[in-house]
């Protein structure tokens, strides 16, 4: 059996955006700008695409979501950009992040350190979110801008941006959220929530790889990170992508119509897996499955390696992961578990586990036995579980 | 009939490019960071793209080629970093580009020039070129950064990049070209012309919208235009976007395959059509044919607007062009016509007519015939050529 359950790294693209993109590759395939019909021809799909955008994300009218490459491009953008227009010659000069953020807000933060800028990282409690409190602790008016991820890769957590921004609006500071792993998976609503930028990417919700987008709230000012042409009514240049747009909203839109089927039934899936994981002994999973978006896991089983664990599972045709997927190349222990204050062996145990609505009910129970198995398997070889006299009390 | 000409715009995705990107939008759509098998099996495909792109564009194994959303993330990203790594604190502070850049060089050497670098734009000659010995009159110790084309989107006249590169580095300089017009149209060998950067996109190439790449030579450093996790070795963080770096590389490698054709076959029907063009009396084409990209001519007809022309090739079922989409919303007059000094009515009847190697000679002997009887309808009722005595001399 093959089970994919890493959907926090990167998902199927679904079925039916990919029919809707198909087009305008070989036949509509005119640059949207163009004059003649070959570019009036891919005006509708995409003023269908962006009412689907603007509606999927709560936007107003006057809000601009502008279409990026990805999340990294988007979040870049922002850091960036609030740097040239808010921070520079102005009186403003700190940045907030959360330290458990992902690395493209982490490494841009450290580039605008690198030009002088403070930036302040906000400590995670033990289910790795960061509180209203930690921002209340930090915040100035010296804060130009605080950039706070809407919900965790890693763990699934949400953190409370709603408060995080009027908290932020009060002292006069920008709020950024990274919603890459909120859209999809509960309700994103960016009005509501009152954001100034959001930064989201396709690929985390059945959309293709390589397309993105940009939240900027009515009338903000943003320097563009891509100058040139008039594209995105001067926003963010370069050539439309138009079978990938017309394939993100379209993936925005179905997601959104299963937001109750993801907070019940694929809800149900993960928590069943999660019971699974903890009858086994010795084993714990980072905060509390409320506060959660319905489809993740990060489970520490003591004793098993990360990597020895994703070997074994992925034997038996499993797909999960030690962490985010944007720094496993490097084998390191997971930085959510370090961020909490995990001690060096259990931060080596993670095993990151997330679903879409596209797993079964015996997908989820083959999982379980699996990981069982080679728990039982890993732990019978382990020096730091098998040998240690404390486990056998 | 319906012909399209507008391949400067962008063009048609290769058919068997398609086909070999599909499975990975689907089936193999895993994140290639990621450690199990959905990541492991992009990776044969990954490797034979980038070995296509290196092989296609003559870059040595020591040197980088990195994927971006596009040659204008390419652009930017080089004028930005090389201000960040080559002119902040350090002494020299001026970036040449031509007259005659596309938009997003112009865009980001503008937005260099509000952080205080001195921007100085080389002229062009009445083909629309710039020489080496404009560039030998402004280029100095205090030069950081020489980007100029390769070949320009509108005319396609071929700039002598090789000379440029070369004089550049006896100034200690950095050469950048946008080779987005020429890859794809003439033999393009990056270590042959040994530029330190060079941009292009896929999808003028025949390749998809939305992706990209940058050449750095050997052992430049680059400060990432997106930071983030360790995709493309730390360069350029973002999920790959595999299904259109397959497609990319594999359009590369067929367009490469077909440059012979290109220049033989497209070259003949470009010449014929420009003959067509040429035997109507008042009309000129911008630069020497032998001095261009095979596919591109840049057409003046007088008392002819250029909107109109497009407006009745239109309704004919042909895609032309008053030059590039990237600029095209705003009906403004042709900015290389007006770089080489045409007068204000001249600029305004540009007509870019760019060919594929799909294009047949049928088209070609329609589109003549559409372009002569066009001519003809137009200059009956224009208020400049019909009732100017001039033209009855």
């Amino acid at each position: 059996m093959k089970v994919y359950l890493d959907n926090n790294a990167t998902t199927m693209l679904d079925p039916n955006a990919y029919e809707l993109m198909l087009p305008f590759f070989k036949d509509m395939y005119g640059n949207p700008n163009s004059l003649h019909q070959w570019g009036s021809q891919t005006h509708p799909a995409l003023r269908e695409a962006m009412d689907k955008l603007y509606a999927g994300l709560g936007a107003s009218d006057l809000d601009d979501i502008v279409i990026t490459s990805c999340a990294t491009e988007s979040i870049n953008w922002v850091l960036k950009s609030v740097y040239f227009d808010y921070i520079l010659h102005k009186d403003r000069n700190e940045v907030i992040i959360s330290s458990v953020e992902h690395p493209a807000v982490i490494g841009a933060a450290m580039f605008l350190k690198s030009l002088g800028v403070k930036v302040i990282e906000l400590p995670v409690n033990d289910e790795g979110v960061s509180t209203l409190e930690d921002l209340k602790s930090v915040i100035s008016d010296k804060t130009a801008l605080v950039s706070v991820m809407w919900a965790n890769n890693e763990t699934g957590m949400i953190f409370p941006i709603k408060e995080m921004a009027e908290l932020s609006h009060q002292y006069g500071a920008l709020f950024h959220t990274d919603a890459t792993q909120a859209v999809g998976k509960i309700k994103v609503n960016l009005r509501d929530v009152n954001v100034d930028f959001a930064s989201f990417s396709a690929h985390k919700f059945h959309g293709p790889k390589g397309v993105g987008g940009l939240f900027i709230k009515k009338g903000l000012k943003l320097t563009p990170l891509l100058h040139g042409g008039e594209h995105m009514g001067g926003r963010r240049s370069g050539t439309l992508n138009v079978a990938f747009i017309v394939a993100m909203a379209e993936a925005l839109r179905i997601a959104n119509t299963m937001l109750d089927f993801e907070n019940s039934h694929i809800r149900r899936l993960r928590d069943k897996l999660e019971d699974k994981i903890l009858s086994i002994k010795d084993t714990s999973v980072i905060g509390r499955r409320e506060y959660r978006v319905p489809n993740t896991i990060l489970a520490s089983i003591k004793g098993v390696e990360g990597e020895a664990m994703l070997w074994d599972l992925n034997k038996n045709g499993i797909a999960a992961s030690t962490g985010s997927a944007c720094a496993s190349e490097a084998l390191e222990s997971n930085p959510i578990m370090e961020a909490i204050g995990a001690e060096n062996d259990l931060a080596h145990t993670a095993l990151r586990l997330s679903l879409s609505r596209f797993n079964t009910e015996e997908e989820i129970d083959y999982v379980a036995r699996q990981i069982e198995n080679a728990t039982q398997r890993l732990r019978a070889i382990s020096s730091t579980y098998a040998y240690n006299p404390n486990n056998y009390k």
